[in-house]
């Protein structure tokens, strides 16, 4: 009988652990037909260097609880494998220790790079005449994912910023008359603006908020900024400004990495959500407060999207099955069926169509002026954000788990990774 | 019948709003001894300005909703009254308002400077032979309100750092094998470290966490500061700094405002949490993130502690009777009975027991390195972040009302605040 091998790669999400939950549950329940599921601890670091975590060790109550414990139990990697020839040593290195370990199928839990890495070792294997099942489970909170509706970990990052801005808005708005009249928040996507996207949902018809929007997809106008905010602060009081960290001038250069150096070539400090503050501050005067919500916004379990969490463990849940139905070199993809209501269903996409390409945020996403989000953005997001998922809490505090990470006792050579 | 006033005053929170529920339902309850209540517009402002709302057109409905709604409902203001012999123009146009509007009644919803208000505008009603009713409903996340057990507002933002930080913390713990080991969060608390304070509380036995909390009271001292998060990085493999907006030099310096100016006097980006970041980077090479939550801290109703939002009701229902009861000059003030279990009840302080007193941080709350908290510290914080009193939810955002805010006619001539 064959034994798995599963391991979370890149930035960590709210609810990775719950893609972790439905591979490892899933491959209990079929415990006739997968033997161990071992752990990369690190990503696939662990698999170079034969670091492997026995998730069997494990009680049912631990992997339960994984499925409301945010980032990755297991820890990530930010580790890229080249292409086959670049990284040949590597990509045989991965075979060797599944050989060593009876690993028959492989989980490799990310984005774009590990779409790429999963399709990769899937074809030295066969070139190698290893039989093994490699399967992609999706996660990003960049949303960049090709095929599938969304990606887990988008769902509970858009809502945070929603619900964020929202009360910030409500703050802001209290303040506004002798005091703070802006407010800007940058949030992530260097790439591409679907979380900059689901700032807007902070606003619908019952509650209203002057919003401006900086996507990266739309090259930075100061004059045409400062006229939106200036009209925004005139009309409603205050006004509300959402920032993708991505942000750039018509010359296409980083706004962050601009403004991270002065003339002298001085390294300064902060990122674009102060720098755009400030130039608000500098060009209209108005008193402004910036937030950086940073790694907050992509850990925030407490807060995150029960579409996201029940997305993120029926894709663990769907790649053990894949796997075990003998489907090779897929990634277990959220096909949307309706709007509303939101109807999805999972479904097999083969990785060539996945790896290696960036879903970008559709124009028709942007409002005409480019500051807001349109009707159609609305009904794509707006399913995702739905639902609360909290953790149990006990004396005030969300209770996450800390697995044991029990090593898995090497046979190999050490290897340099 | 007199009716009325309630202000809400400086920087909001996320429970200030159930005290003004607690003031205008208390009013309601006793109908036939309270006329209306009046809420000034943007604070002490509206009643200078004689903009006043006349809460009695907003359902029940909407006043109970007042109980979940973060931020100012009526508008708040930074503005401070000055002594009676510097701002008498002001203290005597207050009370022509009140009598032109039959108000008997003076409820002050906010910190230090309010409860001074308060104070003063007792004082003046007096001198001039006015029969007002002047108490004190506490309100600030700074938490430095002598007296009283705690301010409301404070419980709330403490739960926010403690829930972010432990959350950034999985989060950081994940990544650190490759990539970010340092994680810095800047926090509010200016002048008192209760909210740097909170950050500890992140962390536990059953979670523990390697923490740096750098707070106000502990001048910085950059070797001894680089050590601490070098031992800790080193042996845990990452580290994770809680700092105070306050955090200041040996020369007493905020360390905000050194790092904000550059050798030739140009204003630089960023607080005090990029610039430890950038510190960590520059001295140990550590990759960091770094992230300030800003209003987002103090307007987390989604995330509010119960027990905050009790107390905050609890001390505007007792303004009310205070008021009823004839007390005057007073503040409703939390007072504890017991830390476990954690009892508590409302008393009546005298305000010149609290106007223009700062309660800082007792030493004994501060570990001995001075970079963590004390088992006394923890006792303290444990009871005011403890249950959860989540807002409504639909379509995935928390519903937060917002009041149609009528304004009462005016009867008196403009008066410039």
């Amino acid at each position: 009988m064959l034994n798995a091998f599963y391991a979370q790669s890149g930035g960590v999400t709210a609810v990775i652990n719950a893609s972790a939950a439905g591979v490892i549950e899933t491959a209990r329940a079929h415990r006739g037909r997968i033997g161990k599921v071992y752990a990369g601890r690190n990503g696939i670091i662990g698999a170079l260097t034969e670091d492997l975590i026995d998730t069997s060790k494990e009680p049912a109550r631990a992997i339960a609880q994984l499925r409301y414990t945010p980032a990755g139990a297991f820890g990530s990697c930010r580790y890229k494998l080249k292409s086959l020839e670049q990284s040949r040593a590597q990509y045989e290195r991965l075979i060797e220790v599944f050989r060593a370990h009876d690993i028959g199928y492989f989980f490799y839990n990310g984005g774009n790079d590990s779409a790429d890495t999963c399709l990769k070792v899937s074809q030295i294997a066969e070139k190698l005449g290893y039989p093994l099942c490699a399967v992609h489970v999706p996660k990003t909170v960049d949303n960049d994912l090709a095929v599938t509706d969304n990606c887990p970990g988008f769902g509970s990052v858009a809502k945070y910023v929603a619900v964020s801005m929202r009360e910030a808005a409500f703050d802001v708005a209290s303040m506004a008359k002798t005091s703070t009249k802006v407010f800007v928040m940058e949030v992530m996507g260097r790439h591409a603006g679907w979380i900059t996207a689901a700032v807007g949902m902070a606003e619908d018809a019952a509650t209203p908020i002057p919003l401006v929007l900086l996507f990266p997809e739309v090259a930075f106008d100061e004059a045409r900024f400062l006229a939106a905010v200036d009209e925004r602060t005139k009309r409603f009081g205050y006004c509300c400004v959402g920032v993708s960290e991505g942000l750039k001038d018509a010359a296409g250069k980083l706004m962050a990495e601009a403004g991270t150096r002065d003339a002298f070539g001085h390294a300064q400090l902060g990122g674009v959500g102060p720098l755009i503050a400030s130039l608000v501050k500098d060009k209209l005067g108005y008193k402004y407060h910036w937030a950086v919500a940073d790694y907050l916004q992509r850990a925030a379990r407490h807060v995150a999207s029960r579409t996201d969490v029940e997305q993120s463990y029926a894709v663990g849940k769907a790649a053990v099955e894949y796997a075990l139905a003998g489907k090779n070199a897929v990634m277990a993809a959220i096909t949307r069926v309706s709007d509303r209501p939101y109807r999805w269903k999972i479904t097999a996409a083969p990785l060539e169509k996945v790896a290696n390409v960036e879903k970008m945020l559709p124009a028709d996403f942007i409002a005409k002026d480019g500051y807001g989000i349109t009707g159609k953005a609305r009904a794509y997001l707006a399913p995702l954000i739905r639902g609360e998922d909290p953790p149990p809490f006990r004396d005030g505090l969300p209770q996450y788990v800390r697995l044991k990470n029990v090593p898995v006792r090497k046979k190999l050579a050490p290897f340099e990774a």
